[in-house]
């Protein structure tokens, strides 16, 4: 449905061609300092118009806060915030009125409820995910202040160019016995992961943070574009800052909760966390990430293959993650195809279109990726108060007590 | 939590050393016939000791049904089920009581819960798939009677040894401006996801349905247990014969459930469905599907290369999806670490260890994915039926009403 | 949380001094006519300001719908829903600025987010009222449509004054061995709530539909608003047409949604159903509602003790429950009382209080009523639907088949 | 569905005829101490057989733990329990195969499902109130152990015999101007509810804490038996000592979540929290609770009309509630009714049958009252502790801020 969260809840409403789009955040704890321009930043990142590699739509996009909020500060109230939709053009659509796009969600929605809205795939408008960033905007607010978490999102590839990670890719050359060096994760990718910054991505319309790849990937898109072609691309998300303990097994652990959030984003493919398919090559005596005790005292692992989750909750470190986005499925050359009544003919998609999303799909996977942390977060702050006030436990053997937990635990 | 579904929902408990795992399915329809035999098939799949690939753990995992079934019909009401513990040896893993395994959920569980289980991860012990496996079997069963879905998912890797698909693997070479026509599904991979059947499946240990590559696969794993080391791989999953019109925009779309579904199963780290991150290399001109008008009627697409999948909504094309099974973390060899208290030291975990997941993880995934199609259907139907009920639609124009809807719909 | 609902579900947001109050409903069926006076109609029905009984602030509150609907028609979508706050007057509540309210939400609101709103119980305003009965007005229309569903809520008591219904009252009087026929329902409350419309109801200020005491009602309203006191009173609802097999055993009784729905609506202390309180004292043998075959050849009841449902579900009868709302906290009248401080003072609120809120109740409780039926009838309809596509029971004595369910269930 | 609560849930299954009933408690806070005795006690108090006033059916109802304990703690994982059927005879129910019991759940299941178990009513069976009762046990030893929280039911009425509170009753006779002092709580039953204990309680079979009125009780019950017939009553419930700042506005308030939890125990029909339907007769001025400071320092309500809730939050006051039980449909008395099919008849129901549910459903009121409460503590805990951590509020008017909140609130 439109909800997403347990404490934290996100609902949102929408299409592209009524009169607003917008959202109802639930559980945000309260005495959180937020005014607009904290979730405006977000969504100006995400609208159209931003450069010549996405549509011409120029909307402002401009958040209206309605609720849950005085003086600017969170009353712990839910959050009611709109966006108005100015630039509806609904006459652009108008061929896809006789046919469903190929690949679009066009067809689908009709056969879901029978009636569509009369842009075609309805909420699967690009548009209906304001409400998503918007939100995710306030839990990063809140994250970043308590915790310093970090959320940064890149585009990794368009098309075959792709940011270096020295990995390699899942072999599919016969190769069995090869357990060689090229699998692994190169010190430069580490190093990118740790310190990337948002300021770094926005540096280049791709929202690449290498500048010679970023180019590369321009000229990709650029290439689908004068093609009236489409390109798709993926997007490598990092959370540093989060602490150890969050994800709930067994059926919503961290990774399932971050896949279902990612994967609910339109045009997604593919999800995967830390080695991801590449790790499945690589024998357990390599891909093991070893303990040891970090500089503050705390445990660590010296490398990060599990991106930062193991067993389903988080370890401490980075946790990072990458999204396939496909080719947009609406494009302006022609495709050969059936009408919705099943009359063969062709269709030459008019209107704006993006030839390739996944510049714009980078603050969407950061919104995400902060609603799943912040509503996991809750949940484990519930479970960890409520245990820190129960007496010390003296019953269970000390391996089976968190080193210091018998005596920190209790206050009886 | 362990909770896992809207209106047809199962919730597990237990971990390996307990007196038993079980589960309760609730909201599964009346009037289906089920006897034990139809959850033991795919338990005794999944049970460990079928062959030298796996741990010679020799649980007979038979199944107990309690309650919501009388003379072999399903009353309505939760079906209550469980599995003894028999062989628990816990002392095998006394190594293990001072170090947290690599990789493993052992430290996070401590991390999170401030206390563990003798076994050391808990509910991320394999025997926790035990309920889901239980409830996935009744859940296909009746898609299987009602609609005669086929779920069939196979091995397709193991370390570097893959199932040929004849789409490349996303390229890390430059090669920005090649779109060339390696980048295609196989006719023999189409043809495989099409017929592949459990039978073929099993017909090797290592439920890879083409001989040769299982063949090799068997060296793969062979090649891991006698360096004491493991090694990871993949599961494809082929669902066929699902309705269109399942799946919930916009959180819940059914690639987003499914998603979560799977990276819930232990050692998963990556997801994708239909040409998933290969995919995102096409251009939309090669990757978006043509409608056709089917044989009988109804439409289709001439390619699928969407797995069955557009905007979140069943489009009646086979759905087929790809899951990453990292190297199973528990290996024998010895491995530099910390002690739980921060002393280094060297683990060798003794006990009986799976070299590779990905054979008895087959099971796991059809359950997985019955579960995620049975209650995207339950919610169809409640809607689907409640429309059913409305007057005909005579107010809008024929684009957005499915055709046929007008007049079809009421009975007004 | 501020959600509601399981398939039809309402999510709402605001209080009495931000910009607006609103709405998201999720989950409404596709192809329901449905435009903004359908809400409206429910919502001036709601509005303070409609007689001498009521606070006089006069806000309009006129429904803008935002999304899920075109031409006129619902597609199945999100539908979002605002009214906007126009009359704020912020410093009418200067006084409880410095003083929580007795029995009112300022206090255990401050205690709950450590925040407050300015105008005190944040979201325990009635104005957060406005989304629910929006909400209900669009599932009351679907189930007037389809099943010609009938809810009707009344004024059945204001302060001692009652409208009789001849069952007497709970005994505190000892009186052991008197099983007399005083506590039996009057024909003329039974023939009532058969026929009781909204038209007769509407027709006294007060909301009762028995002129002369609706009369006494208005008197005893007065005489609060003239001493600057408050009084209470009790809504009773009807529901009639529900089909049979509605509610979810065993947590989701469909008792304990409405309840859970009642309780919800601000100032309400008490919930019963059927005979409730009063029926506790009339023994089994007198209060068992015994079968008969109706005119049209279904199964009914002779009697209506139940109030519609048995075990949870509706057995087809007229639903009718009584919901107690406590006299409003909010009165003119010097109150001793302390500050938040502690300090010890006198509390007279200024401001515009109603002095009775149980006509401005009618329409909340009508709407809860929709929300829980609309709910629960989509989930019964996910099992009918998906139960009636099983092949026909023959396993099964007969004796524990629906007659006739055998033959006409399945269609293998 | 068979699933109650949100952080902490339980989730039941079983029916009275099958091979056994139970439960899996999730979210149980790691840490606790449990033993089976702690589940015990309060299953037996809720078994049958326990006196002369209760049905002979003598089960032993010794609950299995199966999972989520080590060494007497729990580990925060899910918590499987569960019970045998013993003593089934099914063949007690012939007669009850061909009539559906009047006001029982029998017809209602077989409407729902199309199906029924062989014992009837299905899940109505009191026997399902085993997991909720387990459950239940659970949550109040954390309660107890980490709050002091006290939870204590008792039986307040049987038929007409009453446990006096001097509130009178709610008014039939005309009185309209009469505000008089009989509507207030008498100091006895304020006392009461301060100091009443499970042995008071148990120190009779009626379990009402009044001697002489419990002995008036047995006597009623005792002529209910003798007449083949059965009798209703109330149970009161008192919970001593819960912090304030529990219940979630808007739709989850604590008295709704109460209520819902109360009116899913079977043959309940009737809630009302603190003053309930008498309070509204109550003009505000008199039912308002005055605030004043305790000699703790905290601040405190010197009347509590409230019943310990306003605005759907706790205030720290004693939390007091009535629940209406009406009298037990299966009577052996001769009825008038149809049979399943229609034809008219005569039915006695043989088999053993509770006179009066009350007595047994003391401990059921209970447990689902420390259902509710642990879990609306967990989702407080999550709010308060992510609150606290947040920097203190300096923008806010002080008299939005709780008392030295901007001080203690954060640590930056």
């Amino acid at each position: 449905m439109s909800t997403f969260g347990t404490l934290f809840r996100v609902t949102t409403y929408g299409e592209s061609h009524c009169a607003s789009v917008g959202a109802i955040i639930d559980g945000c704890p309260p005495g959180l300092p937020l005014i607009a321009q904290d979730v405006q930043t977000q969504l100006s990142r995400r609208r159209p118009g931003q450069s010549n590699l996405t549509t011409p739509r120029d909307e402002k996009d401009t958040v209206q806060l309605q609720s849950g909020i005085e003086h600017g500060i969170t009353l712990g109230t839910p959050i009611g915030l709109l966006v108005r939709n100015e630039d509806q053009r609904p006459h652009d659509y108008s061929e896809t009125d006789l046919y469903p796009r190929p690949s679009h969600a066009d067809w689908t929605y009709l056969e879901k409820y029978g009636v569509k809205a009369s842009s075609g795939g309805g909420r699967s408008s690009a548009r209906e995910t304001i409400g998503r960033v918007a939100a995710g905007a306030i839990a990063e607010k809140y994250l970043k202040l308590v915790f310093g978490i970090e959320i940064v999102a890149f585009v990794s590839s368009v098309g075959k160019v792709h940011l270096p990670t020295n990995m390699g890719s899942p072999s599919q050359v016969p190769d069995d016995d090869d357990d060689s060096v090229e699998d692994s994760i190169s010190p430069e990718f580490v190093s990118l992961l740790r310190t990337v910054t948002r300021e770094q991505v926005d540096s280049h319309p791709t929202r690449c943070p290498n500048p010679e790849i970023a180019e590369r990937m321009t000229k990709r898109v650029i290439r689908a574009k004068d093609a009236m072609d489409s390109i798709g691309g993926t997007v490598t998300c990092v959370i540093r800052g989060v602490p150890s303990g969050l994800g709930e097994p067994v059926f919503d652990k961290l990774e399932a909760k971050l896949a279902h959030a990612m994967l609910s984003i339109p045009a997604t493919k593919a999800f995967e966390i830390g080695s991801g398919f590449r790790g499945t090559e690589v024998p357990g005596s390599k891909h093991n990430d070893p303990f040891f005790v970090k500089a503050d005292g705390t445990m660590g692992t010296k490398t990060n293959w599990s991106g930062g989750v193991q067993g389903g909750i988080t370890n401490g470190e980075d946790i990072y993650f990458r999204i396939g986005f496909k080719s947009p499925a609406t494009i302006s050359q022609a495709q050969e195809t059936v009408q919705y009544d099943g009359t063969p003919g062709t269709l030459a998609a008019r209107g704006r279109h993006d030839p390739c999303v996944v510049p714009r799909a980078v603050p969407i996977v950061e919104a995400m990726a902060s609603l799943v942390i912040m509503d996991q977060m809750l949940i484990q702050n519930a479970r960890k108060t409520s245990a820190s006030l129960l007496p010390p436990i003296s019953t269970l053997p000390p391996t089976m007590v968190k080193p210091g937990q018998a005596q920190v635990n209790g206050k009886h």
